[in-house]
């Protein structure tokens, strides 16, 4: 008899109800929804946003949780229940008053950004940024008292379970060790390359067949999900009917192209989440690093690959004819040439770890009040030249204004991209070793062992163990930044 | 101080943001989802309509609708307040358990007939719908005896708020003494008519970019709506974003560009109800006859008038070429043309009355428990005989098996097809008053007067006024069949 439990049970069954609502309602008002449609849509979310709260506040559940705990479950009960209390506490850990205040400032902050941004306005974005940041730092605070962690510990523990600026330190502490050589090395390696361009324009459709042919590649399931377009690409719905978006620029192919790749990653990490608990927390995707890790393993690991772009060729070829810029090794060059820039998100896999780095090292900075949000340009100067050799004084706009995180709120996110990319060399460094001939089946076009390894340690995990130990299992240690290191190296310096 | 009516207008506010994601997530079903999102999507859905009732069923509404009605309302407020208690009571009036009955009996055989129907098994289709057809009766006396309505009224009620059967008698009455004559006499006249069908095939592609043109035509305002396609037509979506649907044949045309047109006619009316009442239920459309009297004033009224013919035909020869088929003349002939059938979704403008008079002779008969389920097929040959001189005998398939009304317990909505016909012609009849004329602006694409009649008295009267004041308001007076006889008259004979 676990009649706490099984009614604790039956309200997530009910959130998750409410949830597919929502998250439809999200993607269709990202792809689908015309202008006109976009208060009515707000005003519908908002309201389901309130229920969401109202259900997951209901003082009852403080009691159900404790009976819960003292009744008899065995491990994955247990499990769910732990995840249960989690999202539990996370609802509860903030007064309504803040949750409001930081809701509101992070919008008009982000709602001003949009503009402020292309004009380069650090100034005004400075007013309404203090406010935003005020806030984060009190929720952080608030956050810490309630679940005993330091405050941006607090923070990151929203994204990443159990992340630690100890742990991140450390392994980002060992990458900014032997980066800034490795790019210096490799931008030399690469300068006596030579790189063909593929001769545009490409017509959409083309590139809307080539992404589902792709995601077919990619053992998208078309019967439980679609691909559409949005302004910002994202892998959406629900994990029953997974929704991917693109957007395809007629003059280049491979931003749609490797951004359907890493989509797919996402989405298949939520088409293979375990079917038989999926109403209930534990069977949710485990966290955001391991999350990115699925994309990235799909799109780094796997889509930059020398074998990859193999498969690759012909497909292209399909499309767009037969040019000389779709021959492999070209094409292969193509994917993984390394060019510091300003944007983080237009960056190479290479140096996109000296953008998180660099935000990483800010924003916790930020959050213990150790520095203020004035001293954010000279820190990101300073940053970027050490990391990238990149001079951004004066390019707000380019510089510590790209991003919309920080505008709207999210501190602690950040890491998770990069952590994200570190679980994704590991996840193959274990494949590897598994399965010793793999580049030879990707060039097969056989990738079956990469997804049943995924299928068989990630992806019917769920939420069932925590990162650390979901990499033990997996891998057999916890996460090791040398895996990431070798991988670079092989790809980049042979 | 209308503290009582202030908090309802709260409710019914949630209410309609509620009822937003309900109407997306159900559009989405019909026209985006893959197959094998279908389950979790009817969870979340049941989820929400189970919330929607337990808000409909809040026993505090009793006490807030009593006193509300004790505040100092202006004449709007109260309206809205009747429209409230209507729909609350529509909510209250059936116990919990013969909602769940009527709901479980009516999808079973719903299910059964989809099967059933095409195998011409009526036996095996009674032996499920003898439950609908019991737990509908016992519906009927439910809501007789909230209402005070007669059982077959308080049913029509559910769907056209006020229709009796003494009124729809009166005017179906009138229809059956001239309309049989009428397609006859037509028949007769059309048989030396040549008409010169379009050839095709109709691609797809240029179909939908035909629909796109005419609903611009028609003054579909796309920054607040959208087209799409789905199995079964429809027009859903909310008023703020209204979400109209196609299905497209490639050997014939004329469906998808009749269809879009009707469902144009709906959708015009939600995104025209009045702005500044959206969230509450007296801006909702009337009722189902009267949204009916839309998407036929649109499709019948404008859309086969050989003044439209004259707008359609270089739209058809843009998609399409120059075909002989879309002269103006030979369109109009083509959109006109009266073939008596055995399917209701099938028929011509003339012989569709017919279809529904049987079946309102029908259903109000089963209610009335004065005949039986076992009786049904003997009364339709009976009556396609005498409306249509068809012979439907042994066809059950396409005579009463035809419909899903029935199978899934909807008695009662029948009548507001025809009463819907007999409105779009009131309607125009006072266009036509005002605008004399109309056919010569229509025939120069000038269609303001139409949807300026219509909007100042209909879509932005939301639900202000019963169905019958709204009449007289908008066409100085109750409905009239004699301007629906003098339309078909007037097309059909002239």
């Amino acid at each position: 008899m676990t009649p706490s439990y099984d009614e604790l049970k039956r309200i997530w069954t009910r959130l998750h109800h409410y949830n597919h609502l929502q998250s439809i309602a999200g993607w269709d008002q990202a792809a689908m929804m015309p202008p006109r449609g976009a208060p009515a849509r707000a005003a519908a979310m908002a309201e389901m946003q309130g229920l969401l709260h109202r259900t997951r506040t209901d003082p009852r559940l403080a009691d159900l949780l404790q009976r819960a705990q003292r009744e008899d479950l065995d491990a994955l009960a247990r499990a769910n229940l732990a995840e249960m209390r989690r999202e539990w506490r996370a609802s509860n850990a903030l007064p309504q008053a803040l949750v409001d205040a930081i809701s509101l400032a992070g919008a008009r902050c982000e709602h001003a950004w949009r503009s402020q941004r292309p004009a380069n306005d650090w100034a005004g974005f400075l007013e309404n940024f203090r406010e935003v940041l005020r806030l984060g730092r009190e929720a952080a605070q608030r956050l810490a008292d309630d679940t005993g962690l330091a405050p941006y510990d607090a923070l990151m523990d929203q994204y990443e379970p159990g992340a630690t600026r100890v742990e991140v330190d450390r392994v980002f502490g060992d990458l900014q060790q032997w980066l800034p050589d490795l790019v210096r090395s490799v931008r030399e390696h690469q300068s006596r390359e030579r790189v063909i361009e593929p001769a545009g324009p490409f017509a959409k459709a083309a590139q809307r067949a080539l992404s589902l042919d792709v995601m077919a590649l990619l053992g998208f399931d078309f019967e439980a999900g679609r691909l559409d377009e949005s302004a910002h690409p994202f892998s959406g719905g629900v994990p029953e009917d997974t929704r991917l978006t693109t957007r395809y620029r007629e003059d280049d192919l491979m931003p749609s192209l490797m951004g359907t790749v890493h989509e797919t990653g996402h989405a298949r990490y939520e088409q293979n989440l375990p079917r038989e608990w999926l109403d209930q927390p534990v069977a949710k995707a485990r966290s955001m690093a391991i999350h990115e890790s699925q994309s990235l393993a799909f799109e780094m690991q796997l889509g930059r690959s020398r074998a990859f772009a193999g498969l690759l060729a012909p497909r292209l070829r399909a499309q767009f004819g037969d040019q000389a810029a779709f021959e492999p090794d070209n094409l292969h060059r193509l994917m993984t040439r390394v060019a510091p820039g300003r944007i983080r998100v237009d960056a190479d896999e290479l140096t996109y770890p000296a953008h998180v780095i660099l935000r990483y090292g800010i924003e916790k900075r930020l959050i213990d009040a150790d520095i203020e949000a004035e001293d954010i340009p000279a820190l990101w100067d300073e940053g970027m030249r050490a990391l990238l050799d990149i001079d951004t004084r004066g390019n707000y706009r380019d510089g510590c204004m790209q991003d919309v995180h920080w505008a709207g709120g999210a501190f602690g996110y950040f890491p998770c991209y990069t952590l994200g990319a570190m679980y994704a060399a590991q996840w193959f460094a274990a494949i590897r070793v598994r399965t010793p001939d793999l580049d030879a089946r990707i060039a097969r076009g056989e990738l079956g062992a990469v997804f049943d390894w995924l299928r068989e340690h990630i992806w019917s995990q769920g939420s069932r163990w925590s990162t650390p130990e979901l990499a033990v299992r997996a891998s057999g240690e916890a996460l090791n930044p040398l895996h990431f290191r070798r991988h670079l190296e092989a790809r980049y310096l042979a």
